[in-house]
Order: C-alpha cells, then sequence, then structure tokens
C-alpha cells in the first residue's frame, strides 16, 4: 500500500512540476542558471511541490498501519505510541518544508535558519522521550577498560538529536550548486537508508525499521520525480525547500527510528564537505555569496572558482590552515596581481570544487555524476562499517 | 504559564512585524489600499508572522502540561491520547499556515483551496475517532416523539467536522476588504471562546475545554497584536494566511474541544454573510474579482460597490433570488444605461456592503466597529442561546 502510494506520489510530482512552473516564474520564484550562461527563467523552490506531495500522501496514508485496529475494535487498545510518532514526524517536515519555502521567499538569515529547525524539533525529541528514552551509548570494546560498558549521557543526548537536525538539514544545502546534486545525493542517502532498514527488518527493532520505511519509501518517489527534472540541464531549480525538507526527513526517521549513528555514516561525503567549508562557513577565510564552480563557455565544461581578498582579509588561523592544505594539495591557495593590486585567492572550499581541484575541468552532468557516484561508494563503505567492523569493536 | 507565553507572544509578534514589513515588500508581497486613493505599498500577508509565533509559542508549551508526568516517572503512565490531540492540532494548524502563505504568494485556485485543507484535516479527525468517537447527536425535545433521543448519524458526523475545517477558513476569508476587518472578527470569536471555556471550566469536560484554552490564549495575544498594526488606517495587511490559520484554529478547538455546535453559534455573521453570499459565490449572480466597498474620496467614505453585468449574464435563479430579496429591500437591484448599452447591476453581496445597505456611506473605521458590534451582540446572543435557551429543548 506504502509502495502504491509511493508510485502514486511519483506521478503527481511529475504532473504538478510540468504544469506548475510557470506559476512559479509569476510568482517571482525563478533562477538563472549561473553555470549555463544561457540567462533563461527556471522555476525555482519546486521542492515545495515535493514536500507537499510527500504530506499529503503520508495524510491518506496514516490510517493504513492501524487497520488492524480498526477492523477489530475492542480486541486491542489503540497504539497510541506509534500515532504520536507518525504526527510529531510529519509535524517536524511540515515545519521545515514551510521554513524552507519562507526561506526561498524571504532569504532569511543564519541565526533563523539554525533556532527555528531546533524548535521545529522538540516535538520530535519529546516524542523520543516518552516512547523510547534511551540515552545510553555502548563503549567501544577497546575503551571499555575505561570507561565501562556503557555510559547515559542523558541530555547530551537530546543535544545531539536536536543538533542532528540542524546538521542534516544545512548539510544538504551546503552540498549545492550544479544540476541536481542536492536531489540526487538525498536519493542516494534514502536508497542507502531503504536498503538498512530491509537488512533489518528480520531484526529486533523491525517496527521501528518499518516506521522508517513508511517515509522513506515516499520520499525516494517524490525525490525520483524531482530529479528528472531538476537532472542536468536542469529544467527546475529544487529550492532551500527541497534540503531543509530531505535534511528533516532524513533526521526524523534516523531519531524514530533510533539509527542516528548509522544515519551519520550514510552522510559521510556531507561530513567531509562540511569539515572542508569550515574555514569559509566561520570565516577564518572570505566567503563570497555564491561559491559554486565558474562556468567556461568556450570548453563547456565547469572549473575551480575562487574566493579573492586582500591579504589583511585572511585571518591569522585562514592563513595557517590554508597554508597546510595547500602542502597537501588539499586547496589552491596563490597570490594575484589585478590592476597592480596584490590579491590572494584560494578555491572556494566545498566537495564539489575539490572534485574539479583532482579532476581538472569537468563537464557539469560528468561532475554531478561522479559526486554521486562518490556518495554512492560512501554508502557501501558505511554499510560495511556497520556490520562487519562494528563486530571488530562491539560484541552485537 | 500559558498566558506568560502569550504574553511574549504578543510581544514577539509586534516586534516582528514592525522589523519584518520591509522585507515582505521587497519579496514581492504587498498590496496597495484600495480603500485609501494613496497606492502607497503596504507590507502583505503579515498572518504568517503571527502564524508561526503561535506555532513557536505552542512547540515550547508542550512539555508544560504534561510537567506532572515528568516530575512523578513511574507513577504515571504517559497520556498519550492528550499528546496526541496536541500533535495534531499544530499539525493541522501548521499545514493551514502554509496553505495560506502559499495562496497568498501563488493566487491558488478553489479547488485546492477546498481539497487540501479537508486533507489537513485528516489527522486530527483520526485523533477525533481514536479518543473521543462520539457521533450521537442529541435530539431536541419537541421532535423526540418522531425520532427517539439521539441518533448516531457515525460518518456523516467525521464528515461535517471536515467541512467544518473547510468552513471555518474560508468564512473569516470573505468576510474580509476593510482594514481591520479579519483580526477583529477573530479576536472577537476567540474572546468568544475563551469566555465560554471559562464558563465551562468548572463542568464536567473541563479536561477538553482546558485544552481549548491553551490554544486560544495565545492566539488572542498574537492576534490582537496583529490587530495593533492592522486596524485602521492599516500598516500591514494580514493576507489569506491569517483567515486560513485562524480558520483552522478554531476548527481545530471545535473538534478537539468536542464544542463544534456552539462554536458555529459564534459563527453566526459569518454564516449570515455565506448565506448572503451565496447567489454571488455559486455564480447565479456574475461575481467580479473584488467586492469590497468602492471609496468616495471626495467624502472619504466607503459606499456599495456594485457587480454590474449585460441582462443576458444573469441566470434565472439569480433574477428570482435578486427580485424577491430587493422588494424586501436586502439587495440593490437596478437598471443602467451606460454609452447606450443596458446594464443591471445590483450590489455586492456581503455582509460588509449589507452595513452600507442600511446605514448609507460610511467611514471605514465606523464601518469595520459596526460590523464588530454586530459580532459581538451576536456572540453575547449566541451564549444565551447556548446556556438559557438550550435548556427548553434539551433537559440539560
Amino acid at each position: 500500500m506504502n509502495i502504491l502510494l509511493s508510485a502514486v506520489g511519483y506521478w503527481l510530482t511529475c504532473k504538478l512540476i510540468s504544469l506548475c512552473g510557470e506559476m512559479f516564474v509569476r510568482a517571482n520564484l525563478f533562477g538563472v542558471d549561473l553555470c549555463k550562461g544561457t540567462g533563461v527563467k527556471i522555476p525555482e523552490s519546486q521542492g515545495v511541490l515535493c514536500g507537499v506531495v510527500f504530506l499529503v500522501i503520508m495524510f491518506l496514508f496514516i490510517p493504513i498501519p492501524f487497520i488492524e485496529y480498526f477492523t477489530n475494535r475492542g480486541t486491542f487498545t489503540f497504539p497510541f505510541h506509534v500515532y504520536v510518532e507518525f504526527l510529531a514526524a510529519l509535524l517536524s517536515i511540515c515545519c521545515m518544508v514551510f521554513l524552507g519555502f519562507a526561506d526561498d521567499v524571504f532569504d532569511l538569515k543564519w541565526r533563523h535558519k539554525l533556532l527555528l529547525p531546533t524548535i521545529a524539533s522538540l516535538p520530535l525529541l519529546m516524542v523520543y522521550l516518552v516512547t523510547f528514552d534511551l540515552t545510553i551509548i555502548i563503549i567501544p570494546a577497546p575503551f571499555r577498560s575505561l570507561l565501562g560498558y556503557s555510559i547515559n549521557i542523558g541530555c547530551l543526548y537530546y543535544i545531539y538529536m536536536g543538533m542532528l537536525a540542524v546538521f542534516c538539514t544545512n548539510a544538504i544545502n551546503i552540498v549545492a550548486g550544479i544540476n541536481g546534486i542536492e536531489v540526487g545525493q538525498s536519493l542516494v542517502i534514502s536508497a542507502s537508508v531503504i536498503v538498512f532498514n530491509c537488512i533489518e527488518m528480520s531484526g529486533e527493532y523491525s517496527e521501528a525499521h518499518l516506521f522508517s520505511l513508511y517515509f522513506m519509501l515516499p520520499f525516494f518517489a517524490v525525490s525520483l520525480a524531482l530529479y528528472q527534472y531538476n537532472k542536468y540541464p536542469a529544467r527546475v531549480f529544487v529550492g532551500d525547500t527541497f534540503c531543509y525538507f530531505s535534511g528533516m526527513a532524513f533526521a526524523v526517521v534516523a531519531i524514530l527510528g533510533h539509527f542516528s549513528k548509522t544515519m551519520l555514516l550514510f552522510f559521510i561525503p556531507q561530513v567531509i564537505n562540511f569539515l572542508y567549508s569550515v574555514p569559509q562557513l566561520f570565516r577564518f577565510v572570505p566567503c563570497p555569496r555564491h561559491r559554486l564552480p565558474k562556468f567556461n563557455p568556450k570548453l563547456n565544461k565547469l572549473e575551480l572558482s575562487y574566493s579573492r581578498f586582500k591579504p589583511t582579509e585572511l585571518t591569522k588561523l585562514g592563513r595557517i590552515i590554508l597554508k597546510i592544505a595547500s602542502i597537501f594539495k588539499l586547496v589552491h591557495f596563490r597570490k594575484v596581481t589585478v590592476k597592480d593590486c596584490e590579491y590572494e585567492e584560494c578555491n572556494n572550499l566545498t566537495i564539489i570544487n575539490f572534485f574539479l581541484l583532482i579532476f581538472g575541468p569537468t563537464h557539469e552532468k560528468t561532475l554531478t555524476n561522479r559526486i554521486l557516484l562518490f556518495q554512492i561508494v560512501c554508502s557501501v563503505i558505511a554499510l560495511f562499517i556497520r556490520y562487519p567492523l562494528a563486530r571488530l569493536f562491539y560484541d552485537v
């Protein structure tokens, strides 16, 4: 039934995206593809259609898992703890789709982007508190002599989960800028989660993994539909809405499916991108408004984009980081002279630019595919870490 | 605690509205006051700020009613059925704020405006089903010999509640067009509900009425803040967002507080407006895009606005309705000749124009106050019907 509804979701999303494009352009929600040089107005924030279709499907789907209760009333008591999880999950996702859309319309400030997701995840954390409330972490075998078998980190665990929601939403948002990359990575991650859930369905916590599947299948379907339109050459853009939507969807299933650590393993490329971006995100190195690669119309390829600044604009810490990183050839850091002024520049610190640094100028489509391939490889590694390797450290 | 948070909400809404005006104008969300003739750009859809502040406050408030459980863990089982109600209510409200905002940005079609609120109220209806599930209506005393003491209308009751959500959202939306009227009526209705809840707090269903109070107090606070800015002369407009938000807030407390019939009594002016509008809403009589009164700059007063059409454009049913209504002086229906063409025209069928029909041209501020006064009188009548009169028909 969930698969059937997911299929309906795929069809509905395709339909809506093809119908509504003009409506978005009319409402001033459009972008120009900076990596094409054509200047055509392309509808933005189509992720909101994805999100709405997803919510509608989930609303229609809600009664299905409880069908047993409705057909045998009186014999069962209603499983309130499951229904609470559904509602809290949908509430958080709905808030994030809304927030993402507001961000597309208004260009919100950073502090709102950090504060509001935290508030939106409160009902979710409270559900975790009253249904599961396991805040114990198992210590890996080598450290057990020091720390014991497990520690209850209590409140810290809730802070960790709250930060997970913020991390997921923003981690996807900063791997962006070329056609199909935001949706592509979400597709790979959700497929990985689906595979993981299917493996675990035979295990002890099958209920939690079934819950996760209920969310991930429609999510995969609506994202796939969006990918058809967003892949190179993009006919629509996904907007911040989609990144917020997908980030929260992952955070929700990770928290309520009780596999937040495994989820982080599927986010390895995003974590790498985040770490690589840290010097720019925290302004150790000056950061321009957009960090996407530069389009070279002669070659029809994308090239490294640089952040150019006067030597005085670079912080001391930034200089040390860039110097060390350039020794290991992780960044391109150089001096340039423009109109008799001395500048320094380094490539923008994103995983997308890092791929360009390694492979040289690349066609946009190839670049996206390479990064998605990397994401797939990372997911396979993640599953390897999760299963054979974890046995070494934890005696499962 | 709820009152304290409501006060915070009032302050926060004021603050946000005064800060964000320019941001809305920049995002193309502004309107021009058609009843002023100045042409100044006034920020639109400020209701979204109201809605967001309301949601944030409720998210922060959620744990409070369960504090007893957290302080005495183990002795109580967690009251899941209450928490489920909170989440479903917030989910529905969040969806509607989102939908309203989307409507402001995109100008959605009528079929979406009817379909989406229905879907958004599904989780709510399911909560009603699993917690209360009382679908019996008590028959008024005079009819009991025919129909018995009560009838279980089952499924029909759920359809009625689903329609309540659609009705409330649209009923407030169509009493609009002059400064402060949308927020003003919502303030009166919510104040009436608060009074009603306080009266009932001593009664049998105190828990349900307390639940309603938890929602209505912050709602009243954020609406009051918005009213400060929206009252004549309006510095901001509320947008469809606010109408959807307030309509759903009322539907939610009516359904989960189990007083949907009493709630309808507080909607008497909206019901009158709806009935008066029927000929235009269902297109028996041609209906222009805007039906707000006409501004007369010479008098600085508002006058009746007319819908003008060729005699052939009027349906047969429409003609009969207008003829009968004009005998009772309920509408102004007349023939006009413009540039040798014969036209007919009747005043636009809204309660606002009806007040102008009775009292003649009126200043905008006076008109709003008169209608709000009418709403207050209706609320007093409603409470009279609910208490002394109901005793005649139902032996309470």
